[in-house]
């Protein structure tokens, strides 16, 4: 908005209010305010902020104009950064706890773009902005080639030294149970206490089918101590855990 | 981190892993990668990510370091775009719901930093930088001069319009009840179902205090069709609503 256009804005503002409040909240050193130029994709930002705080939610693709500006982002410095501080949270929190050394204590990991990336694949694939393709995505998996997400992976170590196990609750089906072992394997995840994945009969939403899964496991003794995903649908429900942790993906939604 | 060393940290881990799966999933593109170099104070993007998505709970204050970065955003365009697109989403929600036309459906709006702006005074106090200070943030607020959130005020009118009522419910204390209904009235908010206030017995947090608002509210038959607010503690716990939202808020943080 032109400076003018703001001055009249304001003026037409503070006539309609009173005493002495006026409703341009930005405009107390609007000289600092361009500072937004500078990023490209502004509405981009706005968006991916949106989708992390679950304030956009039932998307189906990234919008065809964040393209380029959702590509920069997983590929660059940033996303590294941000999901590092996840991380670093979550050790934290770790550390923290007293643990009972019984063997019962686990951390609910989930999988695609939580301990393993399917970046290689998104980057061929409009990273998002494409819709769902089964038969191709499906295709990347079986290649069993999805690099760890290097922050999880260090989560994962991390929490071993603490003897906390880590159970792995995906959305993947049954069928591609042992292309998944062999990729978190492959990727330095060389143990776990459980690997979940989905039953061909299981129907309903990610947060229903987690959180069942999760309350089996309460119910067997264990005690969700941490719970870490890329989807709000991975931490929310019943059974959450201890504590959640949501790690950045703009790339696509499960509820 | 240089060429060299990713270079070297590369050929590294794909000692560790096998077969074919490299650790480094930021490299497939890193001449895009260095986008994020661009936008100035990037830890501090991540630390506001952070905040904004409740994996950095608990914090006192903004970090020293990001106070510049802290005072940009919340003067410049960011901050109004980010909470433009929650707002945009809350309307969409709200003319997608189908109400009974009784009088009981009601939105629950936060007001600190959700109906109201106190910016013009941590503008004066390092945006969230300094510690708290109650005799001179009350002193602010008993000047009762905060202008709204403009995107807050334009939900607000709308939800008017479609026959949903405001109810305000705040950690602002009974003793302020006056100075905040002439604030809001002055700032544009004409008119409430009810303005509930924090009373002096009440103690516990402040999800636990809006929880139990909440219920009582439904209990007296109110249907809570929306819940907006800047902290996460307006939005979790219990009675929050058909559905929440989340303003952006790196200036402070509320239990």
């Amino acid at each position: 908005m032109g400076v003018l256009v703001q001055l009249l804005f304001l003026l037409a503002s503070t006539v309609e209010l009173s005493p002495g409040i006026s409703l341009e909240i930005h405009l107390l050193r609007p000289q600092l305010g361009s500072s937004g130029h500078h990023v490209p994709g502004l509405s981009c930002l706005s968006w991916r902020l949106g989708v992390e705080t679950h304030n956009i939610i039932e998307w189906s693709t990234v919008p065809q104009a964040c393209e380029s500006y959702v590509g920069h982002y997983m590929l660059g410095d940033q996303y590294r950064k941000d999901s590092g501080v996840v991380v670093y949270e979550a050790i934290t929190h770790a550390q923290s706890l007293k643990l009972a050394g019984d063997g019962k204590d686990i951390w609910v990991f989930d999988i695609d773009e939580t301990s393993l990336s399917n970046l290689p694949y998104f980057a061929k694939h409009g990273f998002g902005v494409e819709a769902y393709n089964s038969t191709q995505f499906n295709n990347w998996i079986y290649e069993g080639k999805a690099p760890p997400l290097p922050e999880s992976l260090k989560l994962y170590k991390k929490l071993q030294s603490l003897g906390i196990k880590p159970v792995f609750i995906t959305g993947r089906p049954e069928a591609q149970r042992n292309v998944t072992a062999a990729n978190l394997q492959n990727a330095g995840y060389h143990t776990w206490e459980k690997l979940i994945l989905k039953g061909s009969s299981v129907t309903g939403t990610a947060v229903a089918y987690k959180s069942n899964e999760r309350k089996k496991l309460e119910q067997s003794g264990y005690r969700i101590v941490g719970n870490i995903g890329d989807q709000w649908s991975d931490i929310l429900g019943t059974n959450v855990g201890n504590r959640t942790f949501k790690l950045p993906d703009p790339m696509y939604y499960i509820s």
